[in-house]
């Protein structure tokens, strides 16, 4: 049984893509990162996960003393949906963005991968509704794949370890609908900036998991009632 | 003044690299990583380094729960000259190896630079001495650098992050050559795998350190008299 390090945020796209990696018959470890968040919900949220799949798990802390990011830094204020849309019509970089976020798991996720002799590494980026982030991008990750080769003993033993983004083509829509299928446990998942007791229903996260459910005509069992 | 971020270990090579970067009139910002090393004499040889040619610096904690290498785990016996001398003659990788270790330093760069606006970052890597380790080749190097470009929100507004490997091609004798140039404290600087209170002699680092200054014909003001 081949293995493989699956990065799990908390969200429901990358518990999408822990289901996927099981139904294609991988033996799964999970990466969650405690990176200093403003909440500690999605990690959580991402143990309760990863239970639930029956996978072993490692949580890795790490700190970005230098910050630069609305996510990790407790004086700016997370854009609500008024700030958040000026993004989604103009293309620019949002404010959330963590510099190197995802370069910096994907490097931790290839050292696990080496030491247990993974064979793939799951991520479950994708490029269309957060075309603003510019480590989501299909680019990166064939340029993060070509690094990976070529600085790792597995690679330079032709044991190669892929990087494998499923869902980098796919809509929230189209991701939702997939979950659903796979009997991803929606309920477990945590996609919202703020760590409320509720989801706050204004940040980009809240906007676009409701967006996909609404659009895969799915109801989204974290939200109770209508508002 | 551009800025530049310095990848810092606190042996000579790292050391060398940053008088060259501030040779070069980079305002420079050392990163040195408290890793779970076997001992912390490198962490403090990187900090006294970095005060000694006045720049700031971060230390930034990581953990790899994994281990996997000599360097990390209490578990594997450090190779002397009789184990080590194999993989200079065979090529195989060494024990010494921690896996992904140079691609997650880099990440970790990448972000700093992101976050403080570099327009570099520089690494002592070198492919000549230390040819076992895959993350040391100038192929992994130009990869990295692709990654680094179409993954971040500078390589994304065309203000590209460089990453900069001045060393290579070098010997070690050549390094040595160049650092006695620049100024290099080379008494502030450890390169012994093992963190007793001299060098040990034995272990791979001290063996290419030796050698280095020997064909330099410079003198090592660590080693205090001659064995």
């Amino acid at each position: 049984m081949d293995k493989a390090v699956v990065l799990l945020s908390g969200g429901l796209d990358s518990a999408t893509v822990l289901y996927l990696a099981k139904k294609e018959g991988f033996k799964c470890f999970c990466l969650i990162f405690d990176y200093g968040q403003r909440h500690h919900k999605e990690i959580k949220s991402a143990a309760a996960i990863a239970r639930a799949a029956k996978c072993e798990r490692e949580v890795v802390k790490i700190s970005l003393p230098w910050k630069g990011s609305a996510l990790l830094d407790d004086k700016i204020k997370i854009p609500g949906l008024t700030g958040s849309s000026a993004h989604r019509l103009t293309g620019v970089i949002p404010l959330t963005y963590v510099p190197g976020r995802n370069i910096i798991f994907l490097s931790f996720a290839l050292s696990y991968a080496e030491a247990i002799k993974a064979r793939a590494i799951f991520i479950g980026a994708h490029a269309h509704d957060y075309s603003g982030y510019p480590d989501c991008r299909p680019e990166f990750y064939r340029a993060f794949n070509q690094a990976a080769c070529r600085g790792t003993k597995a690679g330079a033993e032709k044991r190669k370890i892929g990087i494998r983004t499923p869902l980098i083509n796919k809509t929230k829509a189209e991701i939702v609908r997939l979950g659903a299928r796979l009997g991803v446990p929606f309920a477990l998942t945590w996609s919202c900036y703020r760590g409320e007791k509720q989801p706050c229903g204004e940040c980009d996260s809240c906007y676009y998991r409701a967006k996909g459910f609404k659009e895969a005509g799915i109801k989204d069992p974290l939200i109770k009632d209508e508002r």
